[in-house]
């Protein structure tokens, strides 16, 4: 691949980045936890308002930070080299596991509205969010029986990575859209009465608004380094056939 | 550049998706003002809810359609040979246009708010909306003092490039981030007495949660085609020197 000079010069080392990266997860984590810990009332797993807490938690950590995580494996400069078997196995399990904390995230959501009698999926941010997880869970089983089991013929896996690269990206920005939508909705539900109506700004919009913002941050970031071509496999483009 | 022949095969022309995309704008532009104008009490411009109506028309058309316009300028064959001047001349008045819409559709919401007495910028979608346009405002500033006028240096062009390339798709991105939570939040606000609550999913909710998803189908597949190697203009990687 070909570069002019200035747009080497540009280019930051991934490692560093990818610090920061997890530096700024690991806030985005910190201030969705604290926020349902400090303002609203805390975690149980019980049908209460106590167990929604655990969906916003859960979709943060798992459909943003662990995938994030997950989708930035290939960019390791140290996964270049040696067997690609073990980053495989890496990358899916990461976002299998981000799966997981986003299916027990839609458990804690459906059960807490059903103990309740409220509706499920009326909102755009509910329609958004399951078809995220929808396209993630195809996007999962897609990646694995294709790349990971050993049937798939190269030219299958050739075909498949394209697509496979684009929604990755693609269920981030999703994911990353319904957890501001879901922030908002969450706000203008919880902050209605007297001093603390969202609408006054107290302290607690002012966090979760820079939750929201710091979350986009993130996914931002994340679907740039994904993009950049100087951080990219240097065989990306070639058939993927070993396993 | 070099692609494998499988990735050359799955290549659609760029017309083709060009029109599908013309047609999806026109699309949500359509579900947008129908949404407006049949739901919700049609147009104004005097204070009144009325007056709101114009920010989401506004919005979508401006910082969705009119953007993602912008954004695939450099991405039609025909501007690959011959000057350069009149694609840049096309890609910054699309833009202007883009921007002149959107700070009419923040007109429309500030004086809606002040004229009931509404507090302004406490959302996570107000933050977020203006954020948007305030890096969109530094992006074409930048854009038109870098690559039109006369005085900036190649090198300077070079060095600028690849970033107003990332803050192009980042602001679309914050765009559409902005548009799925402010008709989410516009939703909550206005579908909530007896048969027509937001949570009973009437016409209407499903109408504007399907525009939501067009919205949303409209910048992935602006993002993917700005993405897309095969597409990009085959000197992209070389220094813009030419004015």
């Amino acid at each position: 691949r070909c570069h002019h000079p200035v747009v080497e010069m540009l280019d930051l080392p991934f490692l560093p980045f990818c610090i920061l990266l997890g530096v700024l997860g690991f806030v985005c984590v910190a201030f969705v936890s604290a926020w349902c810990q400090y303002w609203r009332g805390g975690f149980a797993w019980d049908g209460s308002i106590q167990m929604f807490n655990w969906h916003p938690v859960l979709m943060v950590t798992g459909m943003v930070v662990l995938y994030g995580a997950a989708s930035l494996v290939y960019r390791l400069p140290v996964s270049w080299s040696g067997p690609k078997l073990p980053w495989k196995v890496l990358h899916s399990s990461l976002a299998l596991a981000a799966f997981i904390l986003a299916v027990l995230g839609l458990v804690a959501v459906f059960r807490f509205h059903n103990d309740h009698g409220t509706p499920n999926m009326y909102s755009l941010h509910s329609w958004l969010g399951l078809a995220t997880i929808l396209l993630f869970s195809c996007q999962w089983l897609a990646g694995f029986s294709t790349f990971l089991l050993p049937w798939a013929p190269a030219w299958l896996r050739g075909l498949y990575k394209p697509v496979h690269v684009f929604f990755g990206s693609t269920i981030l920005l999703l994911a990353v859209a319904s957890c501001v939508s879901g922030i908002n909705e969450k706000l203008f539900f919880s902050l209605k009465n007297g001093t603390t109506q969202y609408k006054l700004l107290p302290a607690e919009a002012v966090f979760a608004n820079t939750l929201g913002l710091l979350i986009l941050l993130f996914g931002v970031l994340v679907l740039g380094a994904l993009a950049r071509p100087s951080w990219k496999r240097p065989d990306a483009d070639s058939p993927d056939s070993r396993q």
